[in-house]
């Protein structure tokens, strides 16, 4: 289950250097065009110098010779690719804690703000990891990294090829898993205190059917409105707390 | 307390007006300029026609009288301004409905994302409505209406003046406020079953000092993790929820 994505990522121009550092993505080394000092790349070594990299001042030959687009503009920054953990490092993270697992899985979450407070959510609601399906979702690219407050550098996220195969390994290791859906148990009622994985699925589509059926539990989240579904993000937040709850009662 | 904006509101241009169609926002009339068929002014037409839009096709110099960026592209469309509802028409809601009022106030929640997915939760999680400042917020907008999943078109939105007095006002007619705070007593074990306004801070910033000190009682959301805070619509949605909870039991 285990997936590592540790190859280098080089970002070159000026526009998308200054991005990624202001997105806050960890950058490794930034190579800059030795003497060349106009506003743009100022802005970037200032940005720089705010997040304590250490800055290479090198030769157009040296850049030409790095770039891989040829279209440098005087800047290339090695990025550090973000590392997925394995389902077990997320496991390995509640026996370390000594809690019961409580994992939030990702049934094709595309927009990258409802990732990003998804793992939010999970870093503040004390879930050991998130896992998403390698094919049907969003990577961790600046703008989940942004969105998510800074909570990937803390959170561990797994990617698994298929989720309804991990699921039922994890379902043989004693964990249990709810998925939310309108025709559920109102979740208030359901004991959800056990080593748990909480399912959600695609804003407007909800669990995929083949999730679904390896889910043990359908929780429902009391609905008073006159349309259909909470954000994915804000439905992730309040069952990810009703579990916060009655692990706290436990 | 009352603040309507009845005024139309005029959209020109082709881009515009496809934007607002696709964005469900109300279009009271839409001109067209006669025998005027190329590719993105039949899209337009199409999706007029999926709203079941009432189509004007209208000379060019018709067009031209009503413009009034003199951008028109052969498409004008007149829509409703957003109507804002008054504090009272909250508060008769709940009368309406028999129950005590439940009231979701924001001070100063600028990211349109958030504001529609806190629209969207209000409606859901049956409050009777939103409140937020004339001065320090976004308005209704398109991107609003769409992330509130047309949440927009049910739970009624005030703007006052000031949020402050709006408060005072309001606790003279017993309501009681709470907002959100790390510091404050865990949700769980506070009574939150009463005329309640949950108040909503700033992402990044919280709710501010002024309007912290007319709030009745600070909710904490029990934070587990590294990072400082939850997405301020996630956590406007589990405070919601916890309201919800309790009344339920109550």
């Amino acid at each position: 289950m285990v997936e590592q994505e540790n190859q280098e990522q080089k970002i070159e121009g000026r526009n998308a250097v200054l991005e990624a550092l202001r997105a806050g993505k960890t950058i490794d080394k930034l190579y800059v065009l030795d003497r060349c000092m106009d506003g743009p790349v100022r802005t970037i070594v200032r940005e720089a110098k705010k997040h304590d990299l250490i800055l290479n001042f090198v030769t157009k030959e040296r850049l030409d010779q790095l770039s891989e687009t040829g279209k440098h503009q005087g800047v290339i920054a090695i990025a550090a690719a973000y590392t997925y953990a394995s389902v077990e490092d997320l496991l390995e993270r509640a026996r370390e804690k000594g809690e019961q697992p409580f994992l939030i899985l990702l049934d094709g979450i595309e927009d990258p703000h409802n990732l990003g407070a998804i793992i939010r959510t999970a870093n503040l609601a004390g879930a050991h990891g998130v896992i998403m399906p390698k094919h049907r979702a969003v990577g961790i690219t600046p703008a989940v990294v942004r969105a998510s407050a800074g909570a990937v550098a803390y959170t561990p996220v797994a990617k698994v090829t298929n989720l309804k195969t991990t699921m039922e390994e994890l379902k043989r290791q004693g964990m249990w898993f709810v998925c939310a859906d309108m025709d559920g148990t109102v979740m208030y009622d359901m004991d959800l205190t056990g080593p748990v994985g909480l399912v959600i699925g695609k804003e407007g589509e909800g669990v995929s059917r083949l999730v679904k059926e390896s889910c043990d539990m359908t929780a429902a989240i009391p609905m008073k409105g006159e349309i259909d579904s909470l954000n994915a993000s804000v439905a992730a937040g309040v069952l990810a707390y009703e579990i916060v709850r009655q692990r706290r009662n436990a």
